[in-house]
């Protein structure tokens, strides 16, 4: 636990559709209702400007000053060679030398996850970063909304076993301190069941989940599970995490636009106006993705946080406060000595 | 253009969860409504029962007796082995001694394709077989609900260069049978747009799709276009392939079931009834596989058609006019000509 210090957590003003606005808002907010201490990374001119319209507590509130930005359009490769000193940069740089807790960006994802192995010093033994990514499930048993964790949504393409059950660990470890919980359920994405399915890494890396106390695992997950709550990490190839993921959000957005459409072609507005908006309010907050904080990027001695790159100025506050959170409950350190213990264990046999 | 005769289909009467009466009324109607002859297998004194009780034109329908039935929980390479004159085996030999011009079945997928492995001999230069999935996709600009074809959607997990082009090429002959269009676009299910995204085989499927006249290539697709009708043919391996469609299945029932439950939990029943009742049953109908008539097995010199496993007469019903209709337009030949013609292709390169 680092409960004794205030949380110094770094954000990159400048990443994401709705920068800087939203994302100093989301700061200022920070600033008012917390403790939290924030490093504020961007073109500090503008930033004072925006700063000046809206409640918060300067004291709080550092500024850095950058000039480039790195663009979602932006290749992240040739991003991070040409723009050393963008705003996303020198927030990871921030992060790796120590001088914040953490760090949270809206910023390209591909530039950030570069970054990140680039200047923040990865864990002992941990050979692949991955985005864990939240989606919400739907328990129809306890008629609870609740969430899953997806790792790797897509921080690398291909694993291999070890490096596979590196991510049932780490997001274990992140799942029980967002989740609050002891225990959290693991589970592998596969294309059925049984324990032989899915060939190689599959087979050994669910003989080994299977085998470890360090992991509840319930088993292999197929994907017309994923929304039912039956678990709380879902541990993928980047490769197929990342295609699940914008699957939902694409199959939501879907479902959510022909609902409307229906809605409104048959001129039922009228009528079922109440009804029918609250349904679809309904399941629109069931997909709100502002109310999770964004993904982490695990697998370094800092926490480092990928907003969504649409963040609100809510999406930018929940995700400094699970940044903040992850500090204070030393989550990469318990991550840490996990995966070591699980090296030793492994050795010893 | 196989014209000239009345397609001849045998069907599977036992497989699936609704078997032998929702695949025997399919069938009824079938006979009653169309030219196409079949051959139903199963148990025939059950069967007859349940014939004597609904319109059927008897001519059109000739019975073959067996007496084991492949269940769902079977395991597949057991199955075979211990199961030879199931009502599957049984359909999918007389599909491969050329007695009936094609095979519908609802039963276990896995035993379904190991058994056409078997029995139907393959399209010359085919190196896999795929199972092409129907989804159903909204295209927003136009208005309207279409489909798109996934394959491979799980018939086997991983594929090299030359068998992801063969899924393209089997696709696009397939795709404009069944959709009536000329020249399908076809797209690689990718993690990103960009060429070079993915990996290998990823970046050599791209180049070569991109290259050839035989496919009208639109790129890669991202998990959140899939439902957007942007495509009429994705190509995946059948891994990835496999989870995204259980991913859709899965989606569109968590989203109904919540829509439905915040309906009836707010006790808005009585004035919003009639509105949201049809918003719920578009959204079911976009998700309603019985329109699609199930997944045909590509790779094989007929064509071996899997209906949903929950298949009802209606979908039995679609799956054999589908069966019949790509015979009578020589699907399964001019595939064979298209791949071996690509093969020449490329080896006077």
């Amino acid at each position: 636990m680092n409960k004794h210090r205030s949380p110094k957590i770094a954000v990159d003003a400048m990443g994401g559709d709705n920068a800087p606005g939203e994302i100093v808002k989301g700061v200022a907010r920070i600033s008012s209702e917390t403790d939290i201490n924030i490093v504020l990374v961007g073109d500090t001119e503008e930033l004072k400007k925006i700063l000046d319209k809206v409640e918060h507590n300067r004291k709080q509130i550092e500024l850095v000053h950058t000039e480039t930005v790195i663009t979602q359009h932006d290749s992240p490769k040739e991003a991070l060679r040409r723009k050393q000193d963008s705003s996303l940069t020198t927030a990871t740089k921030l992060c790796g030398k120590g001088e914040v807790h953490g760090m949270v960006s809206a910023g390209n994802t591909g530039a950030y996850v570069l970054s990140a192995l680039k200047h923040i010093p990865r864990i002992d033994g941990v050979k692949k970063a991955a985005i864990a990514s939240v989606f919400p499930t739907w328990n129809q048993e306890s008629r609870k909304k609740t969430f899953s964790l997806m790792l790797d949504a897509g921080a690398n393409i291909y694993y291999n076993v070890e490096e596979m059950v590196q991510l049932a660990l780490m997001g274990k470890v992140y799942a029980a301190d967002l989740k609050e919980i002891n225990e959290p359920k693991v589970a592998l994405l596969n294309i059925g069941q049984e324990p032989h399915k899915g060939g190689e890494p599959y087979r050994s890396v669910y003989k080994i989940l299977n085998e470890i106390d360090e992991v509840n695992f319930i088993g292999n997950i197929e994907g017309n599970d994923l929304l039912r709550g039956k678990t709380d990490v879902v541990v993928a190839e980047g490769f197929v995490g990342n295609i699940v993921m914008k699957t939902i959000e694409g199959a939501a957005s879907r479902i959510l636009d022909l609902g409307e459409y229906a809605y409104k072609e048959k001129f039922l507005w009228k009528m079922g106006l109440l009804a029918l908006s609250s349904g679809i309010k309904q399941l629109k907050s069931f997909t709100d993705y502002s109310e999770y904080g964004g993904a982490p990027i695990l697998g370094f001695e800092e926490i480092a946080i990928k907003a969504h790159g649409r963040s609100n100025s809510k999406a930018i506050y929940n995700a400094i406060k699970v940044a903040a959170k992850t500090y204070r409950d030393d989550v990469c350190g318990t991550m840490s000595r996990l995966i070591s213990d699980f090296e030793a264990h492994f050795q010893t046999k």
